[in-house]
């Protein structure tokens, strides 16, 4: 059986990612409380598989999530996107006007600013996850408060739905990784069926620098997915990137990225895999 | 006078960084609770003044502002970095001791996770903003409440400092733009004085479309200094270019920005000013 670390509990958008990029297997999952445990865990026990959160359609990057990916070491052996809802719940004895206080994670919070904002009363508290915050309230008896959640979650920990797809957008959707040891990513995905890939390197202050590198890979028929500058911690206002390509040809995609190194810095593949298909949850 | 409209209160990064950059000046500030309220008063009025944040070198870019500034016609006419320090603070009968929750602007919050961690028993809370969180613990006189703000919000409004420079990360600067109705940036900047200019576009899904258009901005001698695609909400996975390049001569800018123009989609040029040169708090 697969052993899958993620961030947060039973019933958190990660664990529902997880079941749906495994969906034909038995998966065990390991529950961290933080993305940096994640890493630990792979790094103690290369059987362990990671997944976690690297953008959002409306949050945007988990810049830090790039970087602990990047001084980890571990590699992408697959993505998943997953459609983002968000329910409001309470104790079953609680409703609309015994409510007090709203409990989740900040993006969730986020996420949910319209109905928040029509909800002055409810004053928004931040929790280490959204399916934790409805597990603290049941579990704790807290009478007057809320989580924000998916319905699933609340399902699970025994909360009553007041109000389902509370989110202010319906286009919310998170990008999962799925990261392994890199000595364990041929059992994990069979490399000639990947045709994405993600890159990290930091460029010169020269004119021109990642024009060059871009065109170079356009020569190669590597196609750009996403592009991101993130400011080098210590060195502000120097940036890295990361970068996400698509290919047909993993042989010229290679010859590509051979033809790129002379002119990076700290050129890495953080992973090669196949692109995953957008689902609805 | 100049009037300047600002997200948070008296004691607000927004605030210090607006009088920063005005320092020479005289201003009067419109302080504003949310981001769209700024764009509100210039639309309303069009001699008002924004600042607003824009990208932090730890928590990365503030999405949702890059929106509202695409879709408000505002023009950006300047920059400034801010160095972002944090300190936690109470009413001053409190102490350590009898603190059980700190409020805090989300931002703030997650820059001080260190600290947090090493203080479990304080339970974070959000607030709409930094100074604010001081300033509603003072007025209301909240017992066992600490704030997160800047030492100048603490002594503004009457609390104590528990401890000062209480960032994770000591290497933390904040960008504020400074934008103004179109119709008004001569009053406000010298074009001939500009040296850098913020661009958004989408692009085609064509093969080697982006490196085409950074191709032929260095040859125009534009020089990138940060590039982020943006999710196009709606069309998820299709992505917006928001990029910030510097130029020597606005002649040849101009040139280049008119060579790129037919291989775009939605160009706009949403500001042409001088770069901000990075300042200690």
């Amino acid at each position: 059986m697969k052993r899958v670390a993620i961030q947060g509990r039973v019933g958190s958008f990660h664990d529902i990612a997880a079941h749906r990029y495994f969906e034909d297997e038995q998966i065990q999952l390991i529950c961290c409380d933080t993305f940096e445990q994640i890493f630990e865990n792979i790094a103690q026990d290369p059987t362990v598989i990671g997944m976690l959160a690297i953008e959002n359609t409306i949050a945007g990057s988990l810049l830090h999530n790039y970087e602990l990916l990047r001084e980890s070491g571990t590699a992408i052996v697959g993505e998943f996107k997953l459609h983002i809802q968000h329910a409001i719940c309470c104790l079953p004895d609680d409703d609309w006007d015994s409510l007090c206080e709203v409990h989740s994670h900040p993006v969730a919070l986020m996420q949910c600013r319209n109905f928040l904002a029509g909800h002055p009363g409810l004053k928004a508290v931040e929790a280490d996850d959204t399916a934790g915050a409805a597990a603290y309230i049941k579990e704790n008896t807290c009478r007057g408060w809320a989580a924000i959640c998916h319905v699933a979650a609340a399902a699970r920990y025994g909360m009553k739905v007041l109000e389902d797809h509370i989110e202010d957008n319906k286009h919310n959707f998170t990008r999962f990784l799925v990261v392994s040891d890199p000595a364990r990513t041929d059992s994990l995905r069979d490399l000639e069926q990947s045709n994405k890939s993600s890159l990290v390197f930091s460029l010169p202050h020269e004119e021109g620098s990642l024009s060059k590198v871009l065109t170079i890979l356009s020569f190669y028929h590597i196609n750009l997915t996403k592009i991101q500058s993130l400011p080098v911690i210590g060195h502000e206002w120097e940036y890295l990137f990361y970068v996400d390509v698509t290919y047909n040809s993993l042989t010229r995609y290679r010859q590509g990225v051979d033809a790129i190194r002379p002119l990076t810095q700290e050129l890495k593949i953080l992973g090669e895999y196949a692109d995953g298909k957008q689902t609805n949850s």
